[in-house]
């Protein structure tokens, strides 16, 4: 069935499964010591417009998050999110799993406020219990964040520094970011991103990869020992070369971008599908996801010919629902969506 | 520079990786429910000759002894395992990093001996201070062994009853598991070990995945909301898929034995090799791994014409090498060790 | 100087520390197996009106909190608790410690509503990917809460209802149970708490004792082998005597009601001396805390005279503070108090 | 029943006792920032003849092990400790629960060879994979040992050089600190152990006192924020005064070398009462801990007329028992054990 459902229904994307072909008999040392885990990381570098960042390989988004977060935590702190945000809601308290609290704050649109993030902070510190409660240690965002809406660079500067004159990470999130920095509205780039944030990742398996995320460190801070971290949390890969070989492709040619780009303009299609057949629009996003409002029979007729999410109820008899799109989609797909709608 | 390091040097085994590109453009459902995955459990329920086991995929050996322990394990509970087993040795604490003790003892070529066992926990139960010390709740074994050794089926049928008799499972870690079931000296099959462990895992890594372990609960004994289990710690891949359509493909028309068998006839063919160049045995094994001694000057000049693994320090000027075979190991790569050697 | 800082300002009641000087030299079994614990505890089993209770001992709140939460939530499950229940602020992420989160709901002066939380887990459900998510599996709530307030039986009943529903236990903080008992205004006894909870806690360390909580599972609910998970958090008394024979004393002769009757007198006083000077009150509790709002500079020119807490900022010059009476409180101290208002 | 069973069968040493009752209604601020816990710091700093080191106090002796090895590992160490140590044997797996390793290193009398540990350390960088492996991150000794032994001066040079040269702490487990600092044939002095040590503690449960131990830092490194990781493990006491008033009252006048005297002068009566009936010695140690060999009979006839602890099996028919003296032993008990042997 044609599927709107997520953006990783697809496997890998050609160019990238092409790869793992080629290199497939090479013998080749393990645990991300070879050579396409080498020349993916030089690419990312080159991306980043940043020679000095440290580049890590890990397999999927929420362990990514689990391990960035408890490596990069110090023992007394928590990690401050949007009440929306991934690592708070759907990940099944992976944070929390290791012996670190998700510190709420509340969101706009998936989004969190510098100035609400300095508020907290400065709360915190004039508690005179606050030897008593969890230190914010770390900020996380997610850029696309969960409703696929984007910062803007003014805003990621401001909670930039919201975290360096606290002299606390500022971690971002980057599961969908191919998404998020080829968007039309889209005023940061990959080297902004390198230069705001402390740490971020961009991810694979929504973008293009059977699997994979690679996480960024701009400031010389890598945890010290990482692997071993890596490694006792279970993530440690026997064949890195899984992901080496797929993050080589993916940052050959720009191919990485370009992807990306295809699915932001087959959302722009998606939207443009929707308004024109009078869908309400419940958040309509400048990234690949976009939720819709729809009456519950609608949503019953429909289901049987596409594969969509279903997002929550909305009142008695209506439903927000999901349409994402991602480098896999085309335009025959948004057609048939256009024909059954 | 053909390698004898390890049995995850290549990547996948073409039947393999043929199967991922040919269903790479399918839109399948995430976290594991698509039909690859249920088709791969079906065949894995048939190979284990027992229609009732539960089969639950995960990524890397290090991460399913980890989710495997933690969760069957009670909170006052232990792993009971050999002092050389891996989770005692080479996971980096993973076990520990759960909350949980690894309880060593004694082994010989890398093996659980049931009586020890039985007497281990007489011992424990005799203490008039266990409740002030960690019980022991399961018995881990690697089958075949850190040394490439084997359980005969009699001594597996004594530790399984020991188990039983003091109610704790028996897992089994098949990293290598293939390799064990094809060696010519093996007398357990995949439904002795369905039959006799409580639960154990059939090892796709090493054994012509890019990455994949297949657990397999023997006695209706998965624990409880197992998904949730794996998402909190990080381990479960969106595209699930990745893990279906491999073991689809490992156990359609009996891949998964057949490239276990090839990597046993590499082996002997390597221990006759080793034999005739007169190498002396540290532990000569009925499966992958041969653990051979050499002069140190030899693992010098050998070391720049293929790849091995060092195990340790032999005396002064000697040392235990590792020369591994793997279904992609090929003739051509042996004749040209003979030449070095 | 005199103190209102907090209701554990003093030692132990001294009837209990009689009780300590004389049984001092006894020998008696360590880790709880002594006689004072079992009077004491059939003591408490009495009071509670239910010969069936189990009681356990502990050093203090938070550790009580942590054991008590950590050994019957299973592994995906969570805490319920108010935005501003002591468990998710002022115990240094003690839950989350031990793997666990605690899932925020809002409070109204302090207290969980049934209704909200029926419609948290409700939600919880009905969301498709609730596996990925944490489980409600336990609800947590404070009696007196952090503001002094108190439950209505009518309120306790629907909390109860609510769990016994979802099949997830009702557990009650009572680190000043007694104060609460005692109120003015309670209609909630000793025995409806052990009717309506699963769990809860007599406190001691803020109602007589120099240490020391008394843990109730009314359901023949206590968790197996709990005396390993206490040693194992680093828990247990060598000399258990020390909580057994306090305990004891606290429930002979009704002297743990007598004292908290005590302070409610003192607190019921202080209402009355606060009215009386015209001072504004942030919150009136039916407890032994009272929250006021003082000038910041009636706050400078207090503190030199008496102690009293700190609690948050109220507006630009204003302040809001916490008186605490204890069973220790004395009418001098608050004819002092009122002398220097 | 007299009592030989253990050396916290008594309460606290009167005079310990009497301090509590003296400053029982003293108000005083919570969480240890009282004036007698400062007093008692200042005193036990003088006592290490060193006024730079850092004092704190905690309740028990898990409680310390499980508090001061987690907060001092990092991320990617493990302890060393002797296989019968304390925290490998019976302390629930309460370094496991924080996610740390124990290493086991094999030991003689309880006591661990500066020679091994350092030769465990050279084999463990000297492993290719230890990167995948437990890094050994800090000793645990126990002085006076599990089984009433001493280390040597020279001993703890050694192992105190072993780990400087490694940069890993050496921690001192105390328990009994008082028995080993007094024994006849000790040429250790508590200024010697805040010397060699990093960290080690004084115990009071088992010297004098109710509970409490007191961990001293040597070298400037006490975790920061300990307070706030303290109370995430739930081991904050509200009333910290309990621990201050105790070790004040200890180190005042020397009580803590006086009452520890006492103890000794009375285990060397014990061991010349056992020598003259003859009784087999398993281990005569030279501190409150003497272990001997009885008959099955023997042993069921003695406990009905003194307590005394079972240790292990000796062979078919006999027994390994110990009996332990302290600061409470009384002539009158030693004479009527000899009346009954």
């Amino acid at each position: 069935m044609i599927s709107f459902a997520s953006d990783y229904i697809a496997g890998a994307h050609p160019q990238v499964l092409k790869r793992l072909v080629e290199t497939n008999l090479e013998p080749l040392p393990g645990y991300g010591g070879d050579i396409y885990c080498d020349r993916a990381k030089e690419k990312i570098r080159t991306a980043c417009g940043c020679p000095e960042v440290q580049v890590e390989f890990l397999t999927g988004g929420t362990q990514t998050n689990q391990i960035v977060i408890s490596t990069l935590l110090r023992e007394h702190e928590g990690v401050i999110a949007a009440q929306t945000g991934h690592v708070n809601t759907h990940e099944a308290g992976a944070v929390e799993y290791t012996g670190h609290k998700v510190l709420e704050v509340p969101q706009r649109d998936g989004k969190l406020d510098a100035a609400e993030v300095e508020g907290y902070i400065r709360a915190f510190y004039a508690d005179e219990n606050h030897e008593h409660m969890v230190f914010p240690g770390m900020v996380y965002i997610s850029h696309p964040t969960e409703y696929g809406t984007l910062y803007r660079k003014a805003e990621l500067e401001a909670l930039s520094r919201v975290c360096r004159e606290n002299k606390i990470p500022l971690f971002l999130d980057g599961a969908r970011l191919g998404y998020g920095l080829m968007s039309r509205g889209a005023d940061v780039t990959l080297a902004d991103i390198a230069a705001l944030c402390d740490v971020f990742y961009i991810g694979g398996t929504k973008v293009g990869a059977l699997c994979g995320e690679a996480v960024v460190f701009t400031k010389n801070n890598r945890p010290p020992h990482f692997t071993n971290a890596v490694k006792k949390r279970g993530a440690l890969l026997a064949k890195g070369r899984l992901l080496g070989v797929q993050f080589d492709a993916l940052f050959t040619d720009g191919l990485y971008f370009e992807l990306s780009r295809h699915a932001i303009e087959m959302a722009e299609q998606l939207k443009a599908l929707l308004h024109e057949k009078n869908v309400e629009f419940y958040l309509e996003s400048p990234t690949n996801q976009q939720f819709v409002i729809l009456d519950d029979g609608q949503v019953e007729t429909l289901k049987k010919q596409v594969s969509f999410g279903f997002w929550e109820k909305y009142g008695s008899d209506r439903t927000v629902v999901r349409f994402a799109t991602s480098w896999s989609t085309t335009e025959e797909e948004l057609n048939f969506l256009r024909s059954v709608l």
